[in-house]
Protein backbone atom coordinates (compact mmCIF):
# COMPACT_ATOMS: atom_id res chain seq x y z
CA UNK A 1 0.00 0.00 0.00
CA UNK A 2 1.15 3.39 -0.97
CA UNK A 3 0.70 6.36 1.27
CA UNK A 4 -0.53 9.20 -0.99
CA UNK A 5 0.98 12.71 -0.24
CA UNK A 6 -1.15 14.94 1.36
CA UNK A 7 -3.33 17.41 -1.62
CA UNK A 8 -2.81 21.16 -1.04
CA UNK A 9 -5.87 21.74 0.24
CA UNK A 10 -4.74 19.71 3.22
CA UNK A 11 -1.68 21.03 3.79
CA UNK A 12 -3.05 24.32 3.86
CA UNK A 13 -5.68 23.59 6.43
CA UNK A 14 -2.94 21.67 8.65
CA UNK A 15 -1.06 24.73 8.04
CA UNK A 16 -3.05 27.06 9.61
CA UNK A 17 -4.14 24.56 12.55
CA UNK A 18 -0.27 24.69 13.28
CA UNK A 19 -0.52 28.17 13.53
CA UNK A 20 -3.43 28.42 15.40
CA UNK A 21 -2.66 26.33 18.11
CA UNK A 22 0.76 28.19 18.17
CA UNK A 23 -1.07 31.64 18.52
CA UNK A 24 -3.34 30.20 21.22
CA UNK A 25 -0.90 28.63 23.20
CA UNK A 26 0.79 32.01 23.39
CA UNK A 27 -1.64 34.23 23.48
CA UNK A 28 -4.71 32.81 25.05
CA UNK A 29 -8.44 32.57 23.46
CA UNK A 30 -9.34 36.51 24.19
CA UNK A 31 -5.89 37.41 22.53
CA UNK A 32 -5.82 34.77 19.49
CA UNK A 33 -7.02 37.61 16.42
CA UNK A 34 -7.28 35.55 12.86
CA UNK A 35 -5.19 37.80 11.11
CA UNK A 36 -2.34 37.09 13.63
CA UNK A 37 -3.07 32.80 12.87
CA UNK A 38 -3.09 34.15 8.63
CA UNK A 39 0.24 35.50 9.14
CA UNK A 40 1.79 32.63 10.81
CA UNK A 41 1.03 30.66 8.47
CA UNK A 42 1.67 33.06 5.46
CA UNK A 43 -2.46 32.53 3.90
CA UNK A 44 -4.89 35.44 3.73
CA UNK A 45 -7.06 35.90 6.51
CA UNK A 46 -9.83 35.20 4.40
CA UNK A 47 -8.85 31.72 3.15
CA UNK A 48 -9.05 30.14 6.49
CA UNK A 49 -12.71 30.24 5.82
CA UNK A 50 -12.50 28.59 3.35
CA UNK A 51 -11.01 25.78 6.00
CA UNK A 52 -13.26 26.76 9.46
CA UNK A 53 -16.70 27.78 9.34
CA UNK A 54 -15.57 30.17 11.79
CA UNK A 55 -13.26 31.60 14.53
CA UNK A 56 -14.72 29.29 17.16
CA UNK A 57 -14.38 26.27 14.66
CA UNK A 58 -10.83 26.23 14.68
CA UNK A 59 -10.26 27.29 18.23
CA UNK A 60 -12.65 23.69 19.13
CA UNK A 61 -10.39 22.07 16.37
CA UNK A 62 -7.10 22.92 18.16
CA UNK A 63 -8.46 22.14 21.61
CA UNK A 64 -9.49 18.95 20.80
CA UNK A 65 -6.50 18.05 18.93
CA UNK A 66 -4.25 19.05 21.83
CA UNK A 67 -6.55 17.30 24.16
CA UNK A 68 -6.19 13.83 21.83
CA UNK A 69 -2.67 14.06 21.03
CA UNK A 70 -1.60 14.31 24.69
CA UNK A 71 -3.92 11.36 25.83
CA UNK A 72 -2.49 9.20 22.43
CA UNK A 73 1.00 9.89 23.18
CA UNK A 74 0.79 8.88 26.58
CA UNK A 75 -0.73 5.81 26.14
CA UNK A 76 2.14 5.16 23.32
CA UNK A 77 4.86 5.78 25.43
CA UNK A 78 3.24 3.71 28.45
CA UNK A 79 2.41 0.66 25.95
CA UNK A 80 6.03 0.63 24.79
CA UNK A 81 7.88 0.20 28.11
CA UNK A 82 8.30 -3.52 28.99
CA UNK A 83 5.52 -5.55 30.71
CA UNK A 84 7.76 -5.73 33.85
CA UNK A 85 7.23 -2.23 34.64
CA UNK A 86 6.88 -1.47 38.13
CA UNK A 87 3.16 0.39 38.18
CA UNK A 88 5.23 3.19 40.47
CA UNK A 89 7.64 3.32 37.89
CA UNK A 90 5.02 3.83 35.01
CA UNK A 91 3.59 6.65 37.17
CA UNK A 92 6.99 8.78 36.52
CA UNK A 93 7.06 7.73 33.25
CA UNK A 94 3.78 8.66 32.79
CA UNK A 95 4.62 12.53 34.49
CA UNK A 96 8.19 12.99 32.45
CA UNK A 97 5.91 12.27 28.76
CA UNK A 98 2.97 14.57 30.17
CA UNK A 99 5.20 17.42 31.21
CA UNK A 100 7.55 17.15 28.09
CA UNK A 101 4.55 16.55 25.36
CA UNK A 102 2.91 19.55 26.82
CA UNK A 103 5.84 22.19 27.40
CA UNK A 104 8.28 20.91 24.66
CA UNK A 105 6.73 18.98 21.72
CA UNK A 106 2.73 20.12 21.14
CA UNK A 107 1.78 23.85 20.90
CA UNK A 108 -2.02 22.29 20.73
CA UNK A 109 -1.66 20.98 23.88
CA UNK A 110 -0.02 24.04 25.62
CA UNK A 111 -3.27 25.73 23.84
CA UNK A 112 -5.49 22.89 25.07
CA UNK A 113 -4.40 23.28 28.86
CA UNK A 114 -4.20 27.31 28.64
CA UNK A 115 -7.90 27.71 27.78
CA UNK A 116 -9.65 25.34 29.06
CA UNK A 117 -10.95 27.30 31.41
CA UNK A 118 -11.58 30.65 29.66
CA UNK A 119 -13.48 29.01 26.31
CA UNK A 120 -17.39 29.68 25.57
CA UNK A 121 -19.18 26.34 27.06
CA UNK A 122 -20.04 25.37 23.44
CA UNK A 123 -16.16 24.77 22.70
CA UNK A 124 -15.88 22.45 25.46
CA UNK A 125 -17.79 19.65 24.77
CA UNK A 126 -15.99 17.33 22.01
CA UNK A 127 -12.59 18.42 23.81
CA UNK A 128 -14.22 17.07 27.28
CA UNK A 129 -14.61 13.63 25.81
CA UNK A 130 -10.75 13.75 25.27
CA UNK A 131 -10.23 14.73 28.69
CA UNK A 132 -12.36 12.47 30.66
CA UNK A 133 -10.16 9.39 28.77
CA UNK A 134 -6.80 11.49 29.93
CA UNK A 135 -8.60 11.06 33.13
CA UNK A 136 -8.92 7.76 33.17
CA UNK A 137 -5.67 6.96 32.05
CA UNK A 138 -4.14 8.73 35.49
CA UNK A 139 -6.84 7.46 37.79
CA UNK A 140 -5.88 3.62 36.22
CA UNK A 141 -2.29 4.42 36.91
CA UNK A 142 -2.65 5.47 40.38
CA UNK A 143 -5.44 2.59 40.83
CA UNK A 144 -2.78 0.17 39.63
CA UNK A 145 0.26 1.84 42.17
CA UNK A 146 -1.95 1.63 45.11
CA UNK A 147 -3.07 -2.30 44.40
CA UNK A 148 0.48 -3.34 44.11
CA UNK A 149 1.02 -1.67 47.71
CA UNK A 150 3.44 0.82 46.10
CA UNK A 151 1.69 4.29 47.67
CA UNK A 152 1.45 5.20 50.97
CA UNK A 153 -1.90 3.70 52.56
CA UNK A 154 -3.06 7.29 53.44
CA UNK A 155 -2.92 8.82 49.83
CA UNK A 156 -6.12 10.19 48.31
CA UNK A 157 -5.40 9.23 44.56
CA UNK A 158 -8.08 11.01 43.90
CA UNK A 159 -7.11 14.50 44.99
CA UNK A 160 -3.31 13.81 44.70
CA UNK A 161 -3.75 13.48 40.84
CA UNK A 162 -5.71 16.41 40.43
CA UNK A 163 -3.26 18.38 42.43
CA UNK A 164 -0.59 16.42 40.43
CA UNK A 165 -2.11 17.06 36.78
CA UNK A 166 -2.77 20.91 38.08
CA UNK A 167 0.72 21.36 38.73
CA UNK A 168 1.94 19.80 35.98
CA UNK A 169 -0.94 22.16 33.68
CA UNK A 170 0.25 25.29 35.78
CA UNK A 171 3.76 25.05 34.25
CA UNK A 172 2.59 26.42 30.78
CA UNK A 173 1.78 29.59 32.98
CA UNK A 174 5.39 29.79 34.76
CA UNK A 175 7.84 27.67 32.78
CA UNK A 176 10.97 29.01 31.12
CA UNK A 177 13.67 27.37 29.21
CA UNK A 178 15.69 29.97 29.87
CA UNK A 179 15.87 29.92 33.36
CA UNK A 180 15.47 26.32 34.17
CA UNK A 181 15.94 23.23 32.32
CA UNK A 182 13.27 20.57 31.41
CA UNK A 183 15.11 18.11 32.84
CA UNK A 184 15.22 19.95 36.15
CA UNK A 185 11.37 20.23 36.15
CA UNK A 186 10.75 16.75 35.49
CA UNK A 187 12.91 15.35 37.95
CA UNK A 188 11.16 17.78 40.79
CA UNK A 189 8.23 16.60 39.34
CA UNK A 190 9.05 13.03 39.87
CA UNK A 191 10.39 13.68 43.43
CA UNK A 192 7.41 15.40 44.37
CA UNK A 193 5.22 11.80 43.51
CA UNK A 194 8.27 9.68 44.90
CA UNK A 195 8.16 11.64 48.26
CA UNK A 196 4.51 12.28 48.43
CA UNK A 197 2.81 9.50 47.37
CA UNK A 198 5.35 6.38 47.44
CA UNK A 199 5.24 3.89 50.74
CA UNK A 200 8.10 3.83 52.57
CA UNK A 201 9.55 0.29 53.29
CA UNK B 1 -11.78 59.66 65.39
CA UNK B 2 -14.89 58.89 63.66
CA UNK B 3 -15.24 56.99 60.12
CA UNK B 4 -17.62 58.34 58.16
CA UNK B 5 -20.20 55.78 56.08
CA UNK B 6 -19.30 55.47 52.66
CA UNK B 7 -20.99 57.68 50.33
CA UNK B 8 -23.26 56.02 47.88
CA UNK B 9 -20.92 56.44 45.12
CA UNK B 10 -18.25 54.77 46.71
CA UNK B 11 -20.79 51.95 47.43
CA UNK B 12 -21.87 51.58 44.36
CA UNK B 13 -17.83 51.51 42.50
CA UNK B 14 -17.64 48.25 44.98
CA UNK B 15 -20.93 47.10 44.23
CA UNK B 16 -19.58 46.79 40.89
CA UNK B 17 -16.11 45.63 41.31
CA UNK B 18 -17.71 42.62 43.54
CA UNK B 19 -20.26 41.65 40.39
CA UNK B 20 -17.31 41.68 37.66
CA UNK B 21 -14.96 40.04 40.28
CA UNK B 22 -18.30 37.17 40.15
CA UNK B 23 -18.26 37.00 36.43
CA UNK B 24 -14.65 37.39 35.57
CA UNK B 25 -14.04 34.45 38.24
CA UNK B 26 -17.11 32.25 36.35
CA UNK B 27 -16.65 33.76 32.60
CA UNK B 28 -12.98 34.20 32.26
CA UNK B 29 -11.47 37.23 30.71
CA UNK B 30 -13.19 36.59 26.86
CA UNK B 31 -16.63 35.68 28.35
CA UNK B 32 -17.17 39.14 30.13
CA UNK B 33 -19.57 40.95 29.38
CA UNK B 34 -20.48 44.96 30.86
CA UNK B 35 -23.98 43.88 30.53
CA UNK B 36 -23.62 40.72 32.63
CA UNK B 37 -21.79 43.03 34.83
CA UNK B 38 -24.16 45.50 35.26
CA UNK B 39 -27.01 43.16 36.34
CA UNK B 40 -25.03 41.44 38.86
CA UNK B 41 -24.64 44.80 40.34
CA UNK B 42 -28.21 46.41 39.79
CA UNK B 43 -26.90 49.12 37.23
CA UNK B 44 -27.70 50.51 34.05
CA UNK B 45 -24.44 49.25 31.76
CA UNK B 46 -23.80 53.21 31.11
CA UNK B 47 -23.13 53.72 34.84
CA UNK B 48 -20.33 50.95 34.78
CA UNK B 49 -18.23 54.36 32.53
CA UNK B 50 -18.66 56.79 35.00
CA UNK B 51 -16.77 55.10 37.57
CA UNK B 52 -14.35 53.01 35.39
CA UNK B 53 -12.54 54.21 31.85
CA UNK B 54 -12.88 50.69 29.98
CA UNK B 55 -13.81 47.34 30.46
CA UNK B 56 -10.60 46.85 30.68
CA UNK B 57 -9.72 49.47 33.54
CA UNK B 58 -12.26 47.83 35.43
CA UNK B 59 -10.96 43.95 34.77
CA UNK B 60 -7.36 45.21 35.86
CA UNK B 61 -8.52 46.92 38.92
CA UNK B 62 -10.31 42.97 39.54
CA UNK B 63 -7.25 41.99 38.98
CA UNK B 64 -5.23 43.64 41.14
CA UNK B 65 -7.64 43.39 44.25
CA UNK B 66 -7.45 39.92 43.73
CA UNK B 67 -3.34 39.78 43.75
CA UNK B 68 -3.23 42.24 46.70
CA UNK B 69 -6.18 40.62 48.87
CA UNK B 70 -4.77 37.14 48.84
CA UNK B 71 -1.18 38.53 49.72
CA UNK B 72 -2.33 40.62 52.53
CA UNK B 73 -4.67 37.82 53.82
CA UNK B 74 -1.96 35.56 54.38
CA UNK B 75 0.36 37.90 55.22
CA UNK B 76 -2.42 38.22 58.68
CA UNK B 77 -3.07 34.57 59.20
CA UNK B 78 1.20 34.15 59.89
CA UNK B 79 1.49 37.18 61.86
CA UNK B 80 -1.69 36.07 64.18
CA UNK B 81 0.70 32.64 64.54
CA UNK B 82 2.31 32.56 67.99
CA UNK B 83 6.21 32.94 67.64
CA UNK B 84 7.43 29.64 68.74
CA UNK B 85 5.70 28.22 65.35
CA UNK B 86 7.38 25.94 63.54
CA UNK B 87 9.15 26.93 59.81
CA UNK B 88 7.10 23.75 58.88
CA UNK B 89 3.79 24.20 60.12
CA UNK B 90 3.59 27.97 58.95
CA UNK B 91 4.12 26.40 55.77
CA UNK B 92 1.05 23.78 56.14
CA UNK B 93 -0.85 26.86 57.48
CA UNK B 94 0.01 29.46 54.65
CA UNK B 95 -1.49 26.51 51.88
CA UNK B 96 -4.53 26.31 53.90
CA UNK B 97 -4.51 29.79 53.84
CA UNK B 98 -4.16 30.43 50.28
CA UNK B 99 -7.25 27.57 49.31
CA UNK B 100 -9.47 28.64 51.55
CA UNK B 101 -8.82 31.76 50.53
CA UNK B 102 -9.27 31.52 47.02
CA UNK B 103 -11.90 28.95 46.54
CA UNK B 104 -14.13 29.98 49.25
CA UNK B 105 -13.97 33.59 50.58
CA UNK B 106 -12.51 35.75 47.40
CA UNK B 107 -13.88 35.67 43.51
CA UNK B 108 -11.42 38.55 43.24
CA UNK B 109 -9.12 36.27 44.27
CA UNK B 110 -10.34 33.39 42.02
CA UNK B 111 -10.66 35.81 39.40
CA UNK B 112 -7.22 36.96 39.01
CA UNK B 113 -5.82 33.02 39.43
CA UNK B 114 -8.02 32.10 36.43
CA UNK B 115 -7.24 34.70 34.31
CA UNK B 116 -3.90 35.40 35.19
CA UNK B 117 -2.19 34.13 31.68
CA UNK B 118 -5.14 35.31 29.38
CA UNK B 119 -5.63 39.21 30.09
CA UNK B 120 -3.52 41.44 27.45
CA UNK B 121 -0.05 42.51 28.38
CA UNK B 122 -1.01 45.61 29.41
CA UNK B 123 -3.38 44.80 32.38
CA UNK B 124 -0.38 42.44 33.72
CA UNK B 125 1.63 45.50 34.88
CA UNK B 126 0.00 46.48 38.02
CA UNK B 127 -0.79 43.05 39.70
CA UNK B 128 2.26 41.60 38.77
CA UNK B 129 4.11 43.40 41.31
CA UNK B 130 1.79 42.00 43.79
CA UNK B 131 2.71 38.62 42.36
CA UNK B 132 5.91 38.85 43.08
CA UNK B 133 5.48 40.28 46.53
CA UNK B 134 3.19 37.03 46.82
CA UNK B 135 6.06 34.74 45.54
CA UNK B 136 8.62 36.34 47.88
CA UNK B 137 6.39 35.37 50.88
CA UNK B 138 6.40 31.87 49.67
CA UNK B 139 10.11 31.65 49.02
CA UNK B 140 10.75 33.00 52.80
CA UNK B 141 7.93 30.45 53.96
CA UNK B 142 10.23 28.02 52.18
CA UNK B 143 13.44 29.36 52.64
CA UNK B 144 12.89 29.38 56.32
CA UNK B 145 12.03 25.67 56.41
CA UNK B 146 15.05 24.80 54.62
CA UNK B 147 17.28 26.54 56.87
CA UNK B 148 16.08 25.55 60.20
CA UNK B 149 16.57 21.66 58.31
CA UNK B 150 13.15 20.46 58.28
CA UNK B 151 13.47 19.93 54.96
CA UNK B 152 14.62 17.17 52.65
CA UNK B 153 18.21 17.81 51.93
CA UNK B 154 17.56 17.20 48.27
CA UNK B 155 14.96 19.35 47.78
CA UNK B 156 14.68 21.91 44.72
CA UNK B 157 12.24 24.57 46.84
CA UNK B 158 11.90 26.96 44.09
CA UNK B 159 11.08 24.20 41.81
CA UNK B 160 8.58 22.82 44.18
CA UNK B 161 7.06 26.12 45.03
CA UNK B 162 5.91 27.29 42.06
CA UNK B 163 4.77 22.95 41.77
CA UNK B 164 2.73 23.57 44.74
CA UNK B 165 1.06 27.15 43.92
CA UNK B 166 0.48 26.05 40.31
CA UNK B 167 -1.12 22.40 41.97
CA UNK B 168 -3.60 24.96 44.04
CA UNK B 169 -4.27 27.51 41.63
CA UNK B 170 -5.23 24.74 39.30
CA UNK B 171 -7.81 24.06 42.07
CA UNK B 172 -9.92 26.74 40.90
CA UNK B 173 -10.67 24.82 37.37
CA UNK B 174 -11.49 21.76 38.90
CA UNK B 175 -12.93 22.41 42.59
CA UNK B 176 -16.48 21.41 43.21
CA UNK B 177 -17.34 21.83 46.49
CA UNK B 178 -20.48 19.47 45.64
CA UNK B 179 -18.46 16.38 44.91
CA UNK B 180 -15.00 17.20 47.64
CA UNK B 181 -15.00 19.29 50.59
CA UNK B 182 -12.56 22.14 50.99
CA UNK B 183 -11.31 19.75 53.92
CA UNK B 184 -10.22 16.99 52.18
CA UNK B 185 -8.57 19.48 49.81
CA UNK B 186 -6.82 21.11 52.38
CA UNK B 187 -5.88 18.33 54.46
CA UNK B 188 -4.74 16.10 50.43
CA UNK B 189 -2.58 19.20 49.80
CA UNK B 190 -0.76 19.46 53.22
CA UNK B 191 -0.14 15.49 53.06
CA UNK B 192 1.86 16.41 49.80
CA UNK B 193 3.59 19.20 51.14
CA UNK B 194 4.53 17.30 54.53
CA UNK B 195 5.22 14.18 52.44
CA UNK B 196 6.77 15.62 49.77
CA UNK B 197 9.05 17.85 51.41
CA UNK B 198 9.74 17.22 54.94
CA UNK B 199 13.03 15.46 56.34
CA UNK B 200 12.09 12.58 57.97
CA UNK B 201 13.51 12.35 61.63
Amino acid sequence: MTQEAPSKSVRTRERILDAAAEVLSRKGYAGTRLTDVAEAAGVQAPAIYYYFASRDDLVEEVMWTGAHRVRAHLEEVLAALSADTEPRDRLLVAVEAHLRYELQISAYTTAAVRNAGQVPEHLRERPAAEESAYSRLWRELFRDAQDAGQLRADLDINVFRLLLLGSMNWAVEWWNPRTRSLDDLVRATQDMVRHGTFAHP
